[in-house]
């Protein structure tokens, strides 16, 4: 009983180490459609993130015949109701690509992002998939402390998106409301994709600890 | 058995349905706060935040609690992982509401918001708040129809949403970048929270019917 349970439920952790995958690249992608205009890119993680959706909804029905047949209890059932969290965190995550990829699509042959700002946001992807590649790999090895490291590159999105409302308010910007009004949204995605993979890493750690780290 | 695993879901259900009013005094709250510049409410509603996180770790304790003893299968299984991800949505609401009160905060003694743009807020509040009641009153009476309802005024609220856009975007915009700023976080806020309402009733219909509901 025991064996079958944690061979499905290293299933589960490899379905949930995809998801990861599927999302970090999803972000790149649609970051680097931002970035360079590429219509055909932002197009395909718009027409891929259903397989996400798809990867999240099997993942959940393999948690519920876990739960049903093996009746789980204690830190085994929280393990398993982590794994269902983590997945909808990681569909989130895959969402917030897509709507990076709709607004690359939605401006273009423009570019969505006045030129003093793109830095930023190469910075802010360039974090974004490494997060999803460290949930990933906190996954599959269920490592505490690469699980609140995470905490750090959360700092930097987190301080990067701020740095992004100076530049916006200075007297110096000279894009005018409508790019404002994108940035602010654009910003918003990487910085929620972010806090979307700490939240993974945190159940990681709970599961692993029994103690929710305090943020 | 079922008799005693029907009358903890029932308690599991008012814990949701107190969330539900919690989280609806706390958007209508912080809206008042947000138009009139009331710093007094907009702490208030910063303060009680924690009152909601603290209802969904019992909520998810209790879950917990229902599955490890009742080790519910099928239909049953469903309803109590519902109520866990119907917590974590809710929670989610309170977060939004609090986003809110904190930007009235941060602008006081200023609005933040230019008067011609008010109104909009004034109804995506009023939708926000009665989007919380129907979720309280869907949790309690699981009734599908008034669930499926509850898509209409989601939306509304995604056509105010677009409308504050094309407020923005308009030639008359005479706020500058920092309002629409604002503004644009402000009303993903409320749309988020609609959203989270919407995918309670979701769940709801589909506890009920066994069929997701597609959107």
């Amino acid at each position: 009983m025991r064996e079958v349970f944690q061979e499905q439920l290293g299933k589960l952790a490899d379905e949930l180490a995809s998801m990861s995958t599927m999302v970090g690249r999803a972000m790149e992608r649609a970051t680097k459609a931002l970035l360079e205009a590429d219509l055909k890119l932002a197009e395909q993680v718009i027409e891929e993130d259903v397989q996400v959706d798809e990867a999240r909804a099997r993942a959940e029905e393999h948690a519920f015949g876990l739960l049903a047949l093996q009746a789980p209890v204690a830190g085994d059932l929280r393990t398993v109701i982590s794994t269902i969290h983590a997945a909808e965190d990681l569909e989130r995550m895959g969402d917030l690509a897509l709507h990076v990829a709709k607004a690359a699509r939605r401006r273009h042959p423009s570019a969505v992002l006045p030129a003093d700002v793109q830095p930023y946001f190469a910075e802010m992807g360039r974090i974004a998939v490494k997060l999803a590649g460290r949930v990933r790999s906190v996954i599959q090895t269920q490592d505490v402390d690469s699980a609140r490291g995470m905490e750090e590159d959360d700092d930097e999105m987190d301080d990067l998106h701020r740095h992004l409302f100076t530049v916006m308010m200075s007297p110096n910007w000279s894009h005018g409301v409508a790019a404002a009004v994108d940035v602010t949204l654009l910003g918003r995605f990487y910085e929620r994709f972010a806090d979307h993979a700490v939240s993974v890493a945190r159940r990681v750690v709970f599961t692993v600890t029994g103690k929710m780290p305090t943020s």
